[in-house]
């Protein structure tokens, strides 16, 4: 099992039977999934998603795969292969697409039809190709075969890529549900075919591999489901995934059995649940929708609520509804289901708006109390089953954290795998296909691109800092007007402090030292602005320091008048 | 059951046949854990904790009760229970004894050495009065009587209290292992016999009413700990909480088993353990303990480290040693154990240093993946036996978020309390015990206080708002300096912005409208600062909302020179 090493550095040009792989995203991490594909001077990319900024990423609105790599090669890209619609897969196409528009897209029906719409949200009309289970289409270098999955959201596909150099499967996102709601299995006749064929690379979503056993069927749910339309009193309001179409599905079928409306709730789930339904992949019984608006019509028994927020995003209905700041106004006898998964990160926000919801009176079904979700990813034993039946000769474990990618190697290896022909690599990290075996190469360059306001890639690591800094510590501007002539202070010092506990009064205090600090610098005769800011700078920060034991961020600033 | 109305008002007077409990924390949260009684004009204060901020409380260090219903009436108070030496139940007792000293400290030989460790870390020498299980002591009108509780924490009381106006019951924080490691079980003989006496009023610990079944015996993660050491190859490395003497306790053990020494890493650890050893708490095997500094004398397979930083700390020598940045440097072979709970908001942390720790090549075992550790709470079978024992009149849930109590709650009544005989409560809820009945009488005003650096109390929610328009948003100072005789501008506009991805140039753009906008409002006779001040907050506004789509702190400076 090989291990990236920091001493890593820039790969050898890839030999003529050498079949390439770099993740930009996803590996080492929950998201912006990304892989490119290259073999005889050409690269395919498999998916281009975003990531959801943590904590110690504030201000930051998404962080994307880091296209530098590909930046000065876009023309050698044959297309950009989606294999499901979920944000971490398709959310940064528009900001690749910006880069060059006319780089084919091929997916699902469904895969295309959202990735199309957010297209549309950034004025980017795509060249897209619909592609579905068993077909075949050549690229270039790349012979691509499509092999249905199971996920989360449907139409969900791996990817068999044929190529000189070897063979590659890309599982996608999947797991093995084997009494599927929409019948549609994980094609494991065609991982059987495809592996006596020969699977020389295999890479699979390593999300779950730490999970022991198997994932429940999505089916289990459904008694957890009925049995809150059984006994509530009033309105049942569900918070789910906006791209869960089967989870929706079950909610529908449910409120029809119970003689309920429905009205979805959020502009995502509104149009994602519109396209599913268009596309057929959701099967709206006729009459059941209603608008949120005519709600107040209907008796509070009978109506539901679909609607965004399962992972208490503050601005979302849910959260609104649990803070009194929504015109659905939720008391005791309604019922509430999160019909979702906690991502961590989430809990501290999410039991905010269970504890809000149960305070104002509600019944909050969750996953804490009731099987109400069930994962979208293959754990470990499903894994297993992957691995023995496509038998491949080397493993890339993808999608996941070091933890994740480290259990679904072990499992390679416990199904015969050889170990030195598993390979753990993190974003950036050169796998080489040559000759039958894979091994790390090299490593290029591979950051993280945030999305920042209006801004793509402008924001560092510095910024973060400074941002952090202001959050925890604050900041203080110090300002002295010299006369220009005289180089006296001709006013000022003026301080401008905020984020600080202590009042305007205690900074008062720091101003006769920086007042003497500066005289006496200009009576030695510094003149520079860049000098006597620091001057002032040193003033202010050893009595801040000392003073108040903080390290807030000191802005100098020295005018001419 | 009595819900809190957001309609209610101050409490009425105390009758004198009354007996009132106020919490001023731990009610509605998990933390800060605080409750004053008083009967006939006297107080006496149960446990005070403090509460760890969350990333919506930027720059704060610790959260306190709020003291200010007590803050006048501390010549009242008799004394001030512990019921154990937690953070979240010992912690702001040094900001409370600094508003007066004297107030005597009752609690266990442990939670007083604790408590006392910390006080004189703030330069304060209490009035303590050390008692064990079974003793009862007179304190003006307040009668109490310990008994020992089994938590993760040795030497834990519960605490019954006798008044003219009724008898309560305070379980304190408390599981029932059945089979504590040092033998020392909840004593449910004395709670039978309070209860055949009769409990007019229950305080029991909520944190785990949500959880079914019963809490496993601490007994049973010995196969986890054993199955490390005979693992191991090099360093066993075990991060826990340095409070939990009996979890120290069983890596003592095994390691003296296995022959190796070990080393105390982290000041809380080295001082805990120091405390509980020369008490008698903590067995330390003779010549066990090797200090950290010579442990490279040692092999690497005779060598185990006892370290803080389970819950991710950056600063705590565990995230240091993921990072490589701490003397012991992790690699293949060394293994190490996370033997503690994941207190939610922390899971992104502790994840990180798993990952770090793995992509060192150590094994990593924690809650995940093994049994290493088990609850300190009572879980809902448990708290069912206690309520059948008791049979107490009336019952307060305490200690937990909304969701908890309120699942606390519902096993009150299953067991046949009458619902209108348990109040759910949060912070500042007054509730009265007259006649045998329990019923909510009134709110006292019950804030946060928060520690932020050196100050205590001063900062509120317009700071934390401010710290985190800072964070997100960043902020824009302008600053013009006027002529005092002339009235034009001397100086400026001169822009200072921080915490945006914009660079110095972008905002150059503004400073020709902040011109005109100021030279009209002087020229239209304005010369106030402080309107100048708002024509240019406005200008700097308009412009950063519709350029850059941002919504910054603006700061307008005017100056006269």
């Amino acid at each position: 099992m090989s291990h990236p090493h920091p001493e890593l550095t820039a790969p050898p040009a890839l030999p003529d039977n050498g079949l390439r792989v770099v993740a930009l995203g996803g590996l080492g991490e929950v998201g912006r999934n990304m892989a490119v594909l290259e073999t005889k001077g050409r690269l395919l990319v498999i998916d281009c998603g975003v990531l959801f900024p943590e904590d110690h990423h504030p201000g930051v609105d998404l962080i994307l795969p880091d296209f530098s790599y590909i930046e000065d090669r876009l023309d050698d890209i044959e297309a950009i292969v989606l294999t499901h619609g979920h944000e971490d897969h398709i959310g940064a196409v528009p900001y690749l697409l910006r880069l060059k528009g006319d780089i084919p897209l091929i997916g699902s029906t469904l895969t295309l039809a959202l990735v199309e719409a957010k297209l549309k949200e950034h004025r980017i009309r795509p060249f897209s190709m619909a592609v579905r289970e068993g077909q075949r289409e050549r690229l270039g270098v790349f012979d691509l075969e499509f092999v249905a999955v199971n996920h989360s959201i449907p139409d969900a596909l791996a990817v068999f890529v044929r190529t000189e150099a070897g063979t590659l499967l890309h599982t996608g996102d999947f797991k093995m549900d084997q009494l599927p709601l929409d019948g549609r299995l994980t094609d494991l006749r065609a991982f059987a075919r495809l592996g006596e064929e020969g699977v020389d690379l295999f890479l699979t979503d390593s999300t779950n591999a730490d999970v022991p056993g198997f994932t429940t069927p999505e089916l289990e749910i459904a008694p957890a489901i009925d049995k809150v339309f059984r006994h509530a009193e009033r309105r049942i309001i569900v918070a789910c995934f906006s791209s869960h179409v089967h989870r929706v599905q079950q909610v529908l079928d449910a409120a029809e059995k119970a003689g309920r409306k429905v009205a979805m709730v959020g502009r995502s789930m509104v149009r994602n649940m519109g396209i599913a339904a268009e596309l057929g992949y959701l099967h709206v019984p006729d009459g059941i929708l209603v608008d949120i608006k005519r709600i107040d019509s209907l008796r509070d028994d009978e109506v539901v609520l679909i609607c965004t927020g399962s992972q208490g995003e503050p601005m979302a209905a849910l959260s609104r509804m649990a803070n009194r700041d929504h015109r659905i106004d939720v008391g005791p006898g309604d019922t509430v289901l999160l019909a979702s998964s906690l991502i961590p990160g989430n809990e501290n926000a999410v039991y905010r708006v269970i504890n809000g919801l149960m305070r104002l009176g509600a019944t909050v079904v969750h996953k804490g109390n009731a099987k109400v979700h069930v994962s979208g990813h293959a754990s470990a034993g499903e894994l297993l089953y992957c691995y023995n039946i496509v038998k491949p000769r080397n493993v890339l474990p993808v999608h996941g954290e070091w933890r994740h990618m480290y259990a679904n190697a072990q499992l390679a290896i416990q199904t015969g795998v050889p170990e030195a022909n598993v390979v753990l690599a993190e974003d950036g990290v050169v796998v080489d296909l040559v000759a039958g075996k894979a091994a790390i190469a090299g490593y290029v360059e591979c950051g993280y691109t945030y999305v920042d306001g209006s801004n793509i890639g402008g924001t560092d690591e510095a910024l973060l800092k400074d941002r952090r800094i202001l959050r925890d510590e604050g900041f203080i501007t110090c300002i002295v007007v010299l006369d220009a002539a005289t180089g006296k202070i001709a006013s000022g010092p003026e301080i401008t402090a905020r984020g600080f506990v202590e009042d305007e009064e205690v900074f008062q205090q720091v101003i006769p030292k920086v007042e003497r600090a500066v005289e006496e610098a200009v009576a030695n005769g510094v003149r520079d602005d860049h000098q006597l800011q620091q001057v002032i700078r040193r003033a202010v920060g050893s009595w801040v320091g000392g003073k108040i034991r903080r390290r807030p961020m000191i802005i100098p600033v020295v005018l001419q008048a």
